[in-house]
């Protein structure tokens, strides 16, 4: 059994979803791992992680408008307001999806399925830097 | 430390909640698992995994028309439509509710509550076949 | 490669996010671990795990508050009432959040962000004696 860490940071410009498939699946082929967890999980509580569908990017977009409809970027309804009207909503938005999600490989695969991918998802405004940690373990 | 792995593959009918606890504890058995981690992870993105009560059946039902009152059927709402007005809610709850969900063995036992059950949660209406991915890590 | 488990026990006494996160620190580092990860699952339906902002006493009201108004709590809504006017709202609550979270740990160091903290997000109104499983799979 081994564990590796790597820690993937992404710079974020306002509330989108970051594709990150291709750099998760980089880093499992250039350890040539085999079999395992992977667990990756984000530093921020005002951005997530979720796995989506990649093949039209329209559903990115329903799922923002979605999002900013059902968490509304109104001062009023919040008692957290000092860090800007998409503070507080960006924390709810993050306990609606997830802080992390682990991964399963097999046969030098990473099992997603066919139309999945990896997703940070941003919910705040201004440009961010993002930490997603990702931590192998298996052989 | 082994590794196993064992897909399981639901055909559903339509949104409900399916039960899945008694494969799992099966598979369990079947191994003779004793302590390690279970990765659950769902090959779809219009289809989730839940873990919620199985005593009542109303649970589930009054669990179904909460995410369908949630996120509306309504064309008018979303972009992405050409795969019908169930799929993009589909999306939608699935990022609500898990793509994965790991579990604990100890002592042979899987460590869920009383009245916890594994449901796979289909939001498509029409039929559909469903993978689910379980990783044992442990030994 | 080690295993080892804890059971967390919280006495909750109404809706509110009790902090955890300072027990599964001493836990880590009581037991001298230096890499793996824990997994962390709440053995109830009505009641779930978040990572949240630990800064801010504001976010958490803000949260709670948020919850209560997307699932009210108006027995017309749902079949299953049998419990309380607040144990169906608790169930669905509990799918919108989590049962389980896997952290990472590097280095003998609890990979959590600067301001991310671990709750149990209690849903009930009424006392509560919460269970929550620590399992420790690494070195």
């Amino acid at each position: 059994m081994i564990q590796k860490f790597f820690k993937l940071q992404i710079s974020t410009n306002g509330q989108k979803l970051y594709e990150f498939t291709n750099q998760t699946l980089d880093w499992i082929k250039e350890n040539k791992f085999k079999n395992g967890l992977i667990n990756i999980s984000i530093q921020h509580t005002s951005a997530s992680l979720i796995v989506q569908e990649n093949a039209d990017p329209d559903v990115q977009n329903d799922l923002i408008n979605y999002f900013d409809k059902l968490v509304p970027m109104d001062n009023r309804l919040y008692a957290h307001i000092t860090e800007g009207k998409d503070d507080m909503p960006a924390h709810i938005k993050s306990s609606l999806t997830n802080n992390q999600i682990s991964l399963s490989i097999k046969d030098k695969n990473l099992l997603l399925g066919t139309w999945q991918g990896l997703y940070l998802f941003e919910h705040r405004l201004e440009n961010q830097k993002r930490t997603i940690i990702h931590h192998f373990i298996g052989e």
